[in-house]
């Protein structure tokens, strides 16, 4: 009973973060990350510390209109005050510059449970990348 | 204690998967994860299910001599039967065709407790792309 509540909060996680790219409200999004969490995100560096607000607008800012997330096949892990959820992401809409984006990518988010509060204490976004010697980021991916 | 243990368990694991890497031992390297896993690998597609020997026998008979993987900024959280660790791995040797490989990229690790044995549920291994138009793969990045 427990567990099917923590799932649903962490679901309902999930969602606040669709919504705050929807709305593109960059503190309600960092609203949801512990303080100094480790990022590994799409863009470099390699590993970033914390969300900062000032960056998260800065980037919602080259985006024309709303920013659609939309999660598919979401899996939750839970155990004591920890969680691990793995989803493929679709993200789509239109930058400022004209470019309409419709990208494919994979999301590990960890969680854990501060008073019984779940915050993110992690998470990893990427795209794999094609192992043929051209270099190029696998942006044109869609789930199999 | 116990977590001291366990966090203990789960760095022998992570040196398991160094080795295996070293010795180029593909069964090695599977027997450490749990089977039909989810796996966000370097490369193509999005999302696998398994590791498989074979295709990871054949990944590691391009490679001339031992495959070197360091591990730095290990990171791990518990809770019950649930571990999270995030790491930096840096991964160098010489491909059969002559290229030397010297990468640095991300990983997340995920694993679960089965009857006192942890196994990785989840793998999330990466590199970030430029966000500049290029579309490349950021491999040429290092540790800040």
């Amino acid at each position: 009973m427990s567990s099917t509540i923590d799932k649903s909060a962490i679901e309902t996680i999930l969602q606040h973060i669709a919504q705050a790219h929807a709305d593109k409200d960059a503190a309600k999004l960092a609203a949801l990350y512990k303080p100094a969490t480790r990022l590994f995100d799409l863009a470099p560096p390699l590993s970033r510390t914390g969300m900062n607000v000032g960056d998260i607008s800065a980037w919602f800012d080259t985006w024309e209109g709303p920013i659609n997330l939309e999660y598919q096949d979401v899996n939750t892990e839970l155990s004591g005050n920890l969680a691990i959820t793995t989803a493929l992401l679709h993200m789509s809409g239109k930058k400022k510059e004209g470019e309409e984006v419709d990208l494919w990518f994979r999301a590990t988010t960890c969680l854990k449970q501060y008073n019984g509060r779940w915050l993110i204490i992690h998470e990893h976004t990427s795209v794999p990348f094609y192992m043929d010697g051209s270099e190029r980021a696998a942006l044109d991916l869609q789930p199999e």
